[in-house]
């Protein structure tokens, strides 16, 4: 579907990503910016990419004939890569970023939304780099779509289309209820887990810890400098969200407190419920 | 190095500690009391007891010659347990309990803790029942013993070897630092994850949660019935740490508002860290 794509990063995301378009279009060109050359002779090597850069300039010498430049660099410099490469590119590109953020990206970008589409593939691990990368992570994983209000119709559809090919799941969904959503669902839980972990200060605690911990801290193990981004970029989100889960958690401690047995149990059923929902 | 053995409850922790010990001494005698006839059919059946029943005066005629007695029944009610059957056993008879609380049970049974001893095997899932029950979930997991005042030194070896022997890791801990410990490394992460769950109120929230919010809430499918049992038997420690995590997320939430980037990166970092430092 497209001949040629471009990637700006190839860390675990961008990694995925790219061996997931490998594996389903084989004649696919693609191409890759990165910041190490360790990353792009693995790439090389892996046939995940046929060419690649850790330079600026040469990497944008190239673009002109690519069709989809996907840019999966910190959330930080999703904003700056692609104002930089948006006149390289031809008017039918589509320029894609995968940042868990998207309103204040999408907002900064809205001129550039013919070209530009913000996106978010739901997918992840705490773990980081290429050599982490798996195709299967991405498998049947919910990629969210935020166009902007110069974006084409046509433009919308096609990606849809390649990203159902990848085996995800395309869902077009606004900026700022995304950023709600992944608030909730994704940034606060980061957030929770840092925090319990620094409950475990002692040796009997950490002799104990086991498999519930393990994965009650999991994402707690992402990198600190997604974590200081997504406060940034979703400040206003992740604010309301993280009041709400301090609200439930003083719910709880009052309840404790005062042994509010039926108050107590229906919480936990109620919450129990709310999962199988989610995930049976 | 136990003839016969005897388990009250045959759920997901009693089942996987039965399977565990047939499977390692395939000759030991085991028999059970459980609630249900089912329960007892598929125990049966899958040759981890030899007999079982759920009628209470039967089993406790049964009890003379064993010479372990594993409570694996609900937290609140252990010391009825060991209480009524404490004199139908032999001198040389260890009385083990696996609730996840120590100190309560522990106090209101030292007394008698020339026969009992507290016990905690540090493992399991959200799941419940034998049906889901699994001796490797048991597999090198710690098992925390807190004997009492009056407990013979040569029991405590003895049940540490045979801990030893199922690939367990017996390892013996006074009640009040056990329950601190799993205050915070167990029962306020359960806590947590029911109050995550409830940010997950939103078609959009539900759609987008994929793996990391999947781990981060994965204990909060706990038995709602085991989280009320905890919270009215570790009161105190749960009390302590829930405090403390309410602190910490309170410090993110100003840190957040006020765009303190050092302070959050390093919070983050630290947070890595000590998780790195648990699990690798």
């Amino acid at each position: 579907m497209f001949k040629k794509i471009a990637f700006v990063g190839l860390g675990l995301i961008g990694g995925s990503l790219a061996q997931a378009i490998k594996n389903a279009f084989p004649k696919t060109e693609i191409i890759a910016l990165a910041r190490s050359q360790t990353t792009i002779n693995y790439a090389l090597r892996q046939k995940i990419i046929s060419a690649g850069t850790t330079e600026r300039q040469k990497f944008a010498s190239i673009l002109k004939d690519v069709e989809l430049l996907i840019i999966a660099a910190p959330i930080n410099n999703i904003v700056e890569y692609v104002t930089a490469f948006y006149p390289l590119v031809s008017e039918k590109t589509i320029i894609l970023d995968v940042a868990s953020s998207k309103q204040e990206i999408c907002q900064k970008l809205s001129n550039l939304s013919d070209k530009f589409i913000g996106g978010h593939p739901m997918f992840g691990t705490e773990k980081t780099g290429i050599k982490n990368a798996d195709p299967q992570l991405a498998h049947n994983a919910v990629f969210v779509l935020s166009p902007g209000s110069r974006t084409n119709k046509l433009k919308i559809n096609k990606l849809k289309k390649f990203i159902g090919k990848l085996n995800m799941r395309p869902l077009v969904m606004a900026a700022n209820l995304h950023d709600q959503a992944v608030a909730a669902i994704s940034h606060v839980p980061y957030l929770t887990a840092t925090a319990l972990l620094r409950l475990a200060d002692t040796p009997e605690k950490k002799n104990l810890a086991a498999s519930g911990f393990r994965s009650s801290t999991r994402v707690g193990e992402s990198d600190p400098q997604w974590g200081l981004e997504i406060c940034q970029t979703n400040k206003k989100a992740i604010s309301q969200e993280l009041a709400a889960l301090i609200k439930n958690l003083k719910k709880l401690q009052k309840n404790i407190k005062k042994n509010k047995t039926a108050e107590l149990l229906a919480f936990f059923e109620k919450s129990w419920a709310m999962r199988r929902d989610i995930y049976q």
